[in-house]
């Protein structure tokens, strides 16, 4: 069940250290135009290698597309998109070939196919996501013709919350910070986090304005409940909340209601949702990352042969995983609204009567 | 899009002062015993009218099979349930026929659709949640054929958290507190907040003992990722945690990881999750709910010739919707834990050897 | 799996003699009127007991409809629709409850699910095609606000072919033939068998006029797969043809094409699909069902336990299938076309601008 | 909308002339052995430019796989294969590149999405079928782990019917032949067509062996109905038989019911399958495929401008594309029937505990 998305679809393969990581996105209305290298870009903004702050695995990401785009443009066609691996240092992985990794994914795949491709994680590695960026590069693309635009940005690390919200400032910060007044000690956190062999966790913050009145398709596939699963399904995901989240249940229904009027709404408690449905606010989400599993500390596990053990890791890895997750959550939500733009088209006859007369 | 689930499927239908609510269940295995009583039972726990904490519109709640059950065993055939709707007091919201109600899905059903049957909030009204109880009570009986036991109870109202977790208290609670020492605060939060007009929020902690190591499949319909949508999707849900969800974020990596023994897991911060496969141990979330929009203060707002209005609602309505929400949450954990044992049914040659030979 | 359609879905549920059967259609566009008459009159195309060319069962097939419309116009919710059974003799049944009926689904559906609602097939009846013309109504509704309209009549019965192809006398035919001259020719084959406790094959046309260009997803989804997929689902369905269909594979492809003037095509070969997506021509396809397997000849099977038997039907069935098929094959290219007459709104970015601008 | 399948779900991508062609594989149960070899030889099965009966493109078709498959075993993971395409003589194409081919997709293409990849019929080529073979051969490869075993060959060619059933001699035939005698007059009329600027159309049959009972999923996914989807879905396809099809419609019921015996049935009208279960007879269907629309002979046409022309056709093409059908007839077989196989798995609770306990 590698796809996602009813109109817009994006079904997604590779592993961390196979041949090539890739997707293919069926249901780009024809007609839009595809600039590669705003796809690349994207691209860069997750990969690995850029900083002192995450792994230092090296790859270029460099991203080709195979088909459904013609003279520059989308041909209505499935746009398969391919990333060659590079750097696939398989000999690493030797010494977590027959090792369970707490907090891995290994386990349960050993356990539920009774196979692994052990190297690198395989196919449950966080570098499939590169395949999500490119897609949701494609998403934004599209959303621009619409007036929307997707922007995110770190909330807190290790619990060091950033206070001000400044979407601009995180396209420049290395940590993709919100703040940067409070980026110094949030950096400050990783790195040591990174000395002692340890890792820390995160939070995302996504945004997108621009939203038209509509988008969201009750019951089964509400707005807030897509953005939900989308979120989630990232790896090391464990917690969404949508527009204030927990603090909503711990106020007043007279504290919580969003008051409207005709500029719109006095707040924006529910972060631009009601009933599923976008409500022409500011759609609002915030994405909780745990602390990569991946520590150089010694843990209790066990081997394939069910043995308890003592265990280290070695190798590379992001001290913090919500840091690149940044762009990712960007992505997601980006083709969750681009599915939900094509999807709410037939809300009413009123719609088809314009396509069709 | 009124369905959910991939090979368990339901299909909801009804609105709140409509004909009936219903659902088909598609998918469900043949030979599996359909207790018509514990099906009523299930329904009796959600359904309206029990007690001061909850409104207090009168449903019996109903429920009639009218197909896919023959001499009391599923045929494999589509199970239709249909509750009719008997308390339909429609001119109860002739006074919000024309009115957008604060925090309430009237804005959005009215621009997306450009109708909306406005008695009781129509299909965006949680009486539809019945059809999903209804729906969670026979994944409930397939799932004990499997050793699978889903339970929940309140974790915190307005704020108020339940110190312990007692699953078998929560039974007979009527708020259905986890807690039976907390329980008198939190009830004391609903009722005040009664009192004065206005409602408040909640949360819900569910579990399933049991779950088969192996449930979930990746990359885009993960155990977590579909939970988090199925819980997402209820009514009033703002935040969905798995295991120990934000507060992983918080914490290191060497703190959050979930050592392994021959014995199972030293500890479950991950909520029986990885790599989005049940991992075996318990599998656990929470979800939090808004305080319903629901409250008899005055409010701000537009009407649908979108001129502003000061607001007052009228009518009867839960001051705390996560109370009923516990025997919902329960269900859709029990939808989305049945589908995954179907799905995973086919995850290695082994398992179709194993039927086929 | 009993669900069909992607944007516009239709899930059906009910057996022969259950309680009831009927339908739940997803994805109705809000704001179309709803004629519940209509509905009625459709449905009373379809039911059996209205000649001696059809079973003596009588039903009188009244639907209610349940949910998803308001004052006269679908609201954009599930649409549910139920038909409760009447005419339940299950005592005829008796006497076939240990036997699988050559040519039926009895043996299959017993080895299949290991159970069997053996009254009147259960779940296998033709009766659950009330269902689709109940929804293929309402496809037809919104396809009238499109300009397109649907049509069938009888093409052969045993082997006797209609010449002319004449829709309108269809209509008043109760043997719904196209040809007025050869539909005497047609009966008596039908009576003929019935007196001789046989039954006979037919075969119907189904057109569709006013189809706009443009329907069909490619690959997989294509509008003449579609087709194909939903006419040999109906029960006794044995093939299927596209245009000339077969006639075409024995002709020359300079024989086969059509050539394309301003004025359109010059002949309609292809059925007016092109790659499968229609071309503005008249969609066209046949479809064959085999004589109903329910004779009153005696016949060898088996029962249940497996030993031999000679075995004679009792009790009241359709000498000729083709008949009542008419109705539900309109339905079944109403309901495909409606479903992608919906997803070809996406196809391009300039209808994503008239929506949304 | 480029996907098919249920559980073993088949998304293809690519261009006639783009830079490569592919799939994903999705849903392969892990463990299961992938020959490559194999795969490799089922292309070559397929691809053009092996003798004077079909097109002179050369393609060597090398067919890649990226991703899902370790240490020669699947991994449950997508299996991703690519095809790059080698001679891409677009140049040939641009004298159509303003025409709409009469019979082909150009009209529907370009009026649908409004831009259209002119270079060989760009997605519209049945260049994509090399994907289905490849995706097909892995489901040849589950099958026979099952003992199942698919096959097929040239039924007629141009009205020339064989006239005995040998599965055997069709794979040494470059025509596919059924009937070693009949084939030089099949052959005849290929060349005749050919040398005359003209084309041939055919008839392909298919066979299923070992299949077990119980395999499609009623009402809407029924075995025969999916197979009608999924042939009727090949280039060039008009017709779709299933068992003895139109003859059926011809016969009485008295001659068609297939009797019962322990041995099994004693005949196979049916075509293997009963109310869209297989019933463990040979499954058996006839596909029908028009004359390939690309004639070397004036036809009258418009351009994109709307502009009458006559026009003739250049380049490379087969005189008769059901011969190279025969192969993607067995992969869309193999297909269905392996994901058919995989949903009947969760069919009954016994098939449940024997995967569980």
């Amino acid at each position: 069940m590698n796809s996602f998305g009813v109109k817009l679809k994006v079904t997604t393969f590779g592993e961390s250290h196979g041949k090539a990581i890739g997707c293919v996105v069926d249901g780009v209305p024809a007609g839009l135009k595809i600039d590669e290298n705003y796809i690349q870009s994207e691209l860069n903004r997750r990969k690995p290698g850029q900083s002192n702050l995450t792994t230092a695995r090296k790859e270029s990401d460099s991203v080709e597309i195979l088909s459904g785009v013609f003279e520059g443009l989308s041909t209505g066609t499935p746009i398969a998109m391919v990333i060659f691996n590079e750097n696939q240092k398989s000999r690493d992985y030797n010494n977590i070939k027959d090792i369970f990794r707490p907090g891995h994914a290994d386990f349960t795949y050993w356990n539920k196919y009774g196979i692994r491709d052990y190297r690198g994680g395989g196919r449950s590695s966080a570098r499939e996501t590169a395949a999500r960026v490119a897609a949701g590069a494609i998403a934004k693309l599209l959303l621009k013709e619409l007036g929307v635009e997707v922007k995110a940005g770190i909330l807190e690390i290790n619990g060091i919350k950033s206070e001000t919200i400044d979407f601009e400032y995180a396209k420049s910060s290395k940590l993709n910070s919100l703040d940067k007044n409070i980026e110094p000690l949030q950096e400050e956190a990783v790195l040591k986090a990174k000395k002692s062999h340890d890792s820390v966790g995160g939070a995302v913050l996504i945004e997108a304005t621009g939203v038209p009145i509509g988008l969201g398709e009750p019951l089964y596939y509400k707005l807030d409940a897509t953005l939900a699963a989308n979120f989630m399904g990232i790896n090391a995901a464990k917690a969404v909340e949508i527009g204030d989240g927990i603090e909503s249940c711990r106020k007043l229904g007279s504290q919580n209601n969003d008051g409207i009027t005709k500029e719109g709404f006095l707040s924006n408690h529910s972060g631009g949702i009601l009933g599923g449905i976008s409500n022409g606010d500011t759609v609002s989400a915030k994405v909780y990352f745990k602390p990569t599993p991946s520590i150089f500390k010694e843990q209790s596990s066990l081997n394939t042969k069910g043995e308890e053990i003592k265990y280290k890791l070695e190798g590379r890895h992001d001290p913090c995983v919500a840091i690149r997750a940044v762009v990712i959550c960007e992505a997601m939500m980006a083709l969750t609204l681009a599915d939900m733009a094509i999807l709410n088209m037939s809300a009413k006859m009123e719609h088809l009567k314009k396509v069709y007369n």
